[in-house]
Parts: structure tokens; C-alpha cells; sequence
């Protein structure tokens, strides 16, 4: 992916944006979501920073400056109410309605995304993937996707009210379906294809960038070899 | 994804660790690699903190301070030579040696992940999958990726000198072969795998959570919305 250069996400991450969210805050809120769905699940009511960060091994002041810019949450000397915190974070992440994505390129990684189960979980739901290829055509993923010709893009995006398009096509392919989504008024889009893209006015792109997470455990490879 | 409390990479995300460098450093690292290739792909020589910034909206100070983390690259006034500056952030990443990765789980992700053009490319390389179905073992992925049976995998590991393992198995398959290839020697782990691992002594693990990506943009869609 070395022609995508600023790597995932970088779309939100602007020079000078002042009190602008940055992606590690958001980051940081889906993975307090993740401890506190488990907390919940545990039966556990409250929580302090301290104990959290203790438990699921985060920094407890991160947390308690996270949560804070967005609103009084804690009590002091009591914690955090799990259900009613885990519930902000939702309403906070946009996760309270639900988000209807459609995946286009339905080779390996296209059908992997569709059955991802972290995709198809609160608040996403993928509703249709897009190939060109007939033999895939008219078919289904194996959770039961339903494959449709690329040439039913604008009109399946419009009818499907599709929020989120997620790219997951061959370099080079990305950008002429980056701008037909958006021209059909899609306003987001996760892009696993490794070509840097210009998004149409009004629109976020995440670019997922794997070698990253492999680059990470190289350097830590790296310092005790 | 819901039961990956920590989300991707919580591994080295330590409480009071000090001087320990966060995942966020080591990702903006790698950021700054796919910059400086492209610049000098570009035939670009020399550039200041502040046009990368401009040039890939990334924050120079940011830039500045990461940099000097780890020794002093710039020069006042000139910038940084970006052949230099790449050659030790490949250093740095230790990306300078062949890293051979070795993925589990031969379904639909992990054949993506075996041909994803990114893994492949400048210090890693993909040399085999392992899966159990009898008409998966002994084909190769689109890419050429061999594909071996599971009960080879300790001997596979150690013959094919595997410094990371990726799990892409369905949930509650992965500790056991985390331990299994910890076992064979492998001390990195990429996990996909939607269940929260406990590593082994000496072993990271990189949580990847694709869902992560996808609450950033359900995130920017709520504020605009």
C-alpha cells in the first residue's frame, strides 16, 4: 500500500483544526465501547476510570479526558454508571441509528468483509455487495449477501439507502467508483484499495492500511531481538 | 467484534510503561514511510517538517517531535534528506530484515490477507496459509501462497523460519493455535480472530478490529447529519 501515504484515515487529521476530533478519540471511544458491552454483559453497574484501565490494560487518564470532553459522565468516588456510559458512547459514535453499507468488489476480501461479524453488529448492517464478474453476479455471500452488477450501483445505493460504501476493488478501480457512490449521495467511505483518492467535496474516506498493524509488531519485534 | 474489549493493538498499550512507545507512534511511523516513499519515488531530496504536513495533512509539530524521538534527522532550515530520513524509519520499523508471516485460516480473509498487495511488499513476506479442508490443503492462493494442513504447522513454522503469524480462523479457534505457534517459536501475532487471546509470555498480539474503522465514520456521519 505504499502508494497510499498518510496511511488510514487521514482524512480527519487536518493541520489546524482546532477542537476537531481526532481519529485516536474516536478510536478510543469504540474500544471504551468494546469493555463496556463486556462489562455489561458481566453485570458489572459501575466502574472507575482506574478499574477499567486496570482491567483492559488503558491509560486511566486518557480515559477520564476522553469522556470528559464529551460531557460529565463519572461520580466522583463512585465511577461510571456501565449502561448509561456505554449508551452515550453509542449516541456519541452515531451508532443509535443504524447504518446500512454496501461493499463493492466481491473477490476474497469483499466476501470476507460482508460475513465480518464486527460489521454486521450494532448499528451496521451490510445490506449488498457489487461485482462485475457473472459468475458472482446474482448470488450470495455465504452469511447471505446479496451480489449485484455494478451496473445497478447508483440506483441499488438510492433504493438500499446505503450510508457507508466500504471500496474493496483492484488498484486503480478505486476513484470512478469512489465518485459514482458519491454522486448517488454517499457520504462516507472505508477504502481498502491501495491507491490514494480524492474525495468528492462532502465526503469521508478511512483508508484501511493492514501493513500498518504488521509494522507495528516488526518494531516491537525489532527491540527485543 | 464486541468481545475484543481492548481493540486492535491494546497489547502495548501499558499503564504507567514509561518511555514505552505508544502504537499511535509507531503508526505514525509508518505513515511517515508511505510519505517518504512516495516522495521519493517523486525524485523529492529534501523536505521540511512542515511541507509533509501540508502535502499529506499530517501535523507538523507532531512530525517534528516524533522524529526527534528517535534521534536527530533534520537540519535547520533545510529539512530532512528523504532518502536518509526513509532508510532509518525502515530501521527504525525493522523493516530491514525479511519478516515471514504465515497466516491461519485459509477461508475468504485469509486468502485476502495472503494476496493483499500491502503485506507483500518491503520487509514482509507471505509464505504459507494453513487451513484443515481437505479441498483447500495443497492448493495455493491466487497470489501462490501454498496452503498446508494444520498439523503441520509447528514443523512448517520452524522450517519456514515464520517471525509472525496471522490468525484468521473463526472465533474460538484462536488460542489454541496462538499457543501452538508460540510453542513453534513465533513471537508477533495479528489476530483477527473476534475473541479476546491471552499471549503467552514473550508473544504480541495486535488486535485488528475492522469495526473500529467503520464507528469513525458512523462518527463523522452523526456530526454532519
Amino acid at each position: 500500500m505504499a502508494k497510499n501515504p498518510t496511511g488510514k484515515g487521514s482524512s480527519s487529521r487536518r493541520e489546524g483544526s482546532g477542537r476537531a476530533i481526532s481519529e485516536s478519540t474516536t478510536e478510543r471511544l469504540s474500544i471504551y465501547l468494546r469493555c463496556l458491552t463486556q462489562l455489561e454483559r458481566a453485570g458489572v453497574e459501575t466502574i472507575s476510570s482506574k478499574e477499567m484501565a486496570q482491567r483492559f490494560q488503558l491509560n486511566s487518564a486518557l480515559i477520564r479526558k476522553d469522556l470528559t470532553y464529551f460531557g460529565e459522565f463519572g461520580m466522583r468516588g463512585v465511577g461510571y454508571n456501565v449502561p448509561e456510559l456505554r449508551s452515550h458512547i453509542v449516541q456519541i459514535l452515531g451508532l443509535d441509528r443504524e447504518l446500512r453499507v454496501a461493499i463493492i468488489g466481491a473477490g476474497n476480501l469483499g466476501q470476507a468483509l460482508a460475513d465480518y461479524r464486527g460489521f454486521n453488529s450494532e448499528g451496521c448492517r451490510i445490506v449488498v455487495l457489487f461485482d462485475v464478474a457473472p459468475e458472482k453476479v446474482g448470488t450470495q455471500s455465504r452469511g447471505g449477501v446479496p451480489v449485484r452488477h455494478v451496473d445497478m450501483l447508483e440506483q441499488t445505493l438510492r433504493d438500499e439507502k446505503v450510508n457507508i460504501v466500504a471500496l474493496a476493488v483492484p488498484s486503480g478501480q478505486g476513484q470512478a467508483l469512489l465518485e459514482r457512490a458519491a454522486a448517488a449521495g454517499v457520504r462516507a467511505v472505508l477504502n481498502f484499495v491501495p491507491d490514494r483518492l480524492r474525495p468528492p467535496e462532502g465526503v469521508f474516506i478511512r483508508n484501511v492500511d493492514l501493513k500498518i498493524q504488521l509494522e507495528g509488531l516488526a518494531f516491537q519485534l525489532a527491540r527485543v531481538q
